[in-house]
């Protein structure tokens, strides 16, 4: 099988190191092509910097993305898929917005478009939800999808730093990028959690919708982790999402766990990702959500499923499934220098210590409200807290 | 297509009732006959006490094979599938001694013998293992692989009350059967551990092999628990195996688990399941390890892969890899009323409180000691303690 990889980055260097290191099936997989960067050295007899030679390459059965970014990755599937090429890409950012063109058009062209590595990176978790589907209507999923951001939080939980300490030096380690916005305001958790929602409940849920509620760990500092410590949580950026059969939610927020809970287990840039389906009950996945070789072996697990003619579900994005923000109603804790008890009117707020707790509010709103906090406190800093802790009565 | 259920106790009933309750790709499943015990009493139109009757029934495609035990299920899923039916099967007992015999047979009539189920329960673990392979060696595999003897340790851990107290209600519930041996003396974890191994090295690993170092927690007490839980461990019943390429080795035995481990969070009747690979690095499967309705998920998963055409790994028992279960060294907390200095000669030992550490000894000469420790005292109890403990130096 002939695969030409779009962008020779760590993901794409991953996937050129195992096909051509590996003593095991991946041994029937060949990399013919490589595309690089206009102003790139050519350095690889694979190399081009023309993406026409790989699209008009009758041979190349196999194009894997892992430019990043918008376009032209969005233009170079399309255009692949139209030539007649499976696509498998770990861009969730591309996906997220276009699953849908990307799937119409490569059954149009009775080709292939596959993501595995885009959520969780080495972990099987498309494949794993898609097999839950068979048998089950998945009714919950939640997890640490964000390696970065769990790997400063957890920095920050046993080291006592702060937040732009743990930040700069996850920089140094390449953990986090020069922009890290994506991964410390929850977009690349947004745009995971939509991936998997499409996929779980059969509808498009698109990342540029501003309904969505996504809150990320920006404003975190030492002090909310010191107190959180105290009382024995530990906070996470989690996704989650619920489904009633008629309606599902969905946000992206900091959330406490009690010690006890999995996720608070998690450390370094490790993801774990969960769903709760009918008859399988509870299911976790956990394992490295990004790096180099487990990103790569993911794109590399797809194209074998190709080669072996494994074929993933199949979605048409037709159900009716209605996005509520308000289906849940959850506790959060505040911390802000506003004063909050007009915003909050109506709910059930408590004083403990530097922070708010406001009970019982629906998600959506919650968020909403969080917005208008932000626009007169720029550090604010809200998490959501377990239903049955008691510490903080 | 048409399947026969042998056996309908939990599993059997629970595979019955998914089949006829869905409304997703089960349908195009349909049971058409069920095999009870000759003194049982038939009550389903699908019912027969005849195995001829499913084996000469040219209609049925798979045989599901949920009786449990060795005979007659052995003879059974033998002439099942000389039949040329495919066989799935929830039995570890009967997979672990003749997953070779049951392989061949299969592949000579052209059917398939798939077994998720029996490891882990609803877990994908069987799959995830095999999806793993195709890229990756694997050198380790861990777990919690009993929910029995889980429930029974997080019960301990968590009321403070004593062993057969807990083990006693775990009865009531149905969690434990009335000669409860095979999940407290570790033998279901040996079970499902060789079927692991077998896959992960292509190499028999017999369960009656008088070499396997295990132990289980029969012995266990109250007083135990209360000391790990002081040091802030939590003890579980693991399954372990690593493998450095040449030699592999194999235990069953409590561990004491710090509590940033997540398996130190693993509640109830749950199972997590770890494997360790080249490229993927560490991947941990979590859920629930028995029950009615994973187990029989699990199952249906096994038929929904035969009914799609996605064939399972095949394994040909043929590596050269050596079993030494001497391969690693560990340490261990031993309690006896027997003087252990003369045992243990040339072993670093020092005395904690009621127990015995004992440093840096190989597992397979540790669980050969403790045997003859056992003959003497009855009684006596030993888990392994992570390398880095720091607290019982």
């Amino acid at each position: 099988m002939n695969i030409a990889i779009l962008g020779f980055g760590t993901v794409g260097t991953g996937v050129y190191k195992i096909i051509n290191n590996t003593d095991r099936q991946a041994t029937n997989l060949n990399v013919k092509k490589i595309l690089i960067r206009e102003n790139h050295k050519i350095n690889l007899p694979e190399m081009t910097n023309d993406i026409d030679e790989i699209l008009d390459d009758i041979e190349i059965d196999v194009v894997v993305e892992v430019i990043g970014g918008i376009e032209p990755a969005h233009r170079y599937i399309l255009a692949a898929l139209r030539h007649k090429k499976h696509v498998i890409t770990a861009n969730k950012a591309v996906i997220a917005r276009y699953m849908d063109e990307f799937s119409r058009v490569a059954t149009e062209n009775n080709v292939k478009f596959y993501f595995e590595s885009s959520v969780g990176g080495g972990i099987p978790w498309i494949q794993g939800l898609e097999r839950a589907l068979r048998i089950d209507s998945i009714d919950t999923i939640t997890g640490i999808f964000n390696g970065t951001s769990n790997y400063i939080l957890d920095q920050m939980d046993k080291t006592g730093r702060e937040f732009n300490d743990v930040l700069h030096n996850a920089q140094e380690l390449g953990y986090a990028e020069a922009d890290p916005s994506d991964d410390i305001d929850g977009i690349d958790v947004a745009n995971k959690l939509c991936i998997s929602a499409d996929i779980a409940y059969d509808r498009l849920v698109l990342p540029d919708d501003h309904r969505l509620p996504i809150f990320g760990i920006r404003n975190i500092n030492r002090t909310d982790i010191e107190y959180f410590n105290q009382q024995n949580l530990t906070v996470k950026l989690l996704g989650k999402s619920f489904c009633d059969g008629k309606q599902f939610d969905y946000a992206v927020e900091p959330s406490l766990c009690k010690a006890s809970a999995i996720e608070a287990s998690v450390p370094d840039n490790y993801n774990v990702i969960s769903l709760h389906g009918g008859t399988i009950g509870m299911l976790k996945f956990m394992g490295q959500g990004a790096g180099q070789l487990p990103t790569a072996n993911a794109v590399i697990q797809d194209i074998l499923d190709i080669y072996q003619g494994k074929e993933h579900l199949q979605r048409a994005f037709k159900s009716s499934l209605k996005f509520n923000p308000n289906l849940n109603r959850r506790h959060y804790l505040i911390r802000t220098r506003v004063d909050v008890v007009d915003i909050f009117e109506g709910y059930q707020l408590t004083v403990h210590d530097n922070y708010v707790l406001v009970r019982d509010i629906p998600v959506g709103i919650m968020h909403d409200l969080m917005k208008e906090i932000l626009i007169i406190d720029e550090l604010a800093f809200m998490t959501c807290v377990p239903e049955d802790l008691e510490t903080t009565n």
